[in-house]
């Protein structure tokens, strides 16, 4: 007699990010999912991005927040189709916040999807979107203990963005110490060390991401 | 024929919550729970508060951290009793470890228990732990604009620390705006700009506390 082995049946948000992550390929559009504390900068670093990248993609934003719109209202102003997600309570975004967000957006008129996620460096680690990649922004004044403190989201990421350079001769941040930890969670972590203030080291996270989001186009 | 009205039956946790503060007025220690973003300060500010206050005050602390033991090890090296708490995946403390905790410290030497949730903006708001003061600590580099994305933990917290206030001159941060929107969610809220890099600001904090800590001894 046949022994059936059935597949472990996904986890009702892994089941709604994998239809996310086919509505993304059927429109060919790639999806960057952002995490970080709150005040790392990912906005500042969202808005850095747009202005380096809109020539060559159509960009649009989701952006995660428990609560306002401050955000959207940025992105807003430069032009990009935007769509914020008011969480309510909610520490994380999950894959049927993205979903409703997507029927919200010019799928048709996109090339990249930038995820500004909720400020937690917890939480969103544990619920997939349908991303392409996964991005974490940290900043010098947070401390360079941080990967030890929040290891899952420092593991998962396949970059991690350093924001807020320019604060460091003011601050005890040893950036040998924050690199080998971050190296110690995931071998060959890529990092971004920039500022979103002075510009400083966009370009290098720029190129990166324009070249993931080909690769990604030609796959 | 009388009709019975119930009391709500509280959740698990509040009803634990309720036995921790049994306990600890039992043994009269005054319990302070700090919250946080990743990297504000909340161990500076602890360790700076313990180095004002340790000769009044006999202090305990318990340190909440998703992983590692950095942050105890720190209070250790003070000589003051410190149980950390490592949640694994949670991201917050809830009350049941904080009962552990307490399990685990010299309850009947203590007069103040200083708690350090775990760094997250969100939720630990919703668990409360049996403490007697709810403190949150943010920092100039984090931007003024957080209390309208992170509004319940501001309008739940007694007082705000506003630490690494000598970074304002480096970075864009709104003293104004920050204020007035800490008073729209909680009116009349106590803030302290403090630094606890330079110590400015550290006594008028300090001298609110204990007199909170003074005023819960006599109650």
């Amino acid at each position: 007699m046949e022994i059936k082995v059935l597949k472990p049946i996904l986890g009702a948000n892994d089941q709604r990010a994998e239809e996310n992550r086919g509505l993304l390929e059927k429109n060919k559009i790639v999806a960057i999912n952002f995490t970080a504390s709150p005040g790392a900068g990912k906005t500042s670093l969202l808005m850095a991005t747009i202005k380096a990248l809109r020539e060559e993609f159509r960009i649009g934003v989701v952006e995660g927040d428990v609560s306002s719109a401050i955000d959207a209202e940025t992105v807003s102003k430069e032009g990009i189709p935007v769509v914020q997600i008011n969480t309510g309570g909610a520490c994380h975004l999950d894959a049927t916040m993205l979903s409703n967000a997507l029927a919200n957006l010019p799928v048709d008129d996109l090339d990249v999807l930038l995820i500004e996620n909720v400020g937690n460096l917890i939480c969103p680690a544990s619920f997939a979107l349908g991303e392409h990649r996964k991005v974490l922004v940290a900043s010098v004044p947070e401390g360079h203990d941080k990967p030890h403190k929040y290891p899952v989201m420092f593991s998962e990421s396949d970059a991690v963005v350093l924001n807020k350079i320019d604060l460091q001769p003011y601050v005890d941040f040893d950036r040998d110490k924050f690199y080998s930890a971050v190296n110690g969670l995931r071998e060959g972590a890529i990092i971004f060390p920039v500022s979103c203030k002075t510009g400083e080291g966009i370009d290098r996270w720029v190129s990166w991401l324009s070249e993931q989001i080909r690769s990604e186009q030609r796959a």
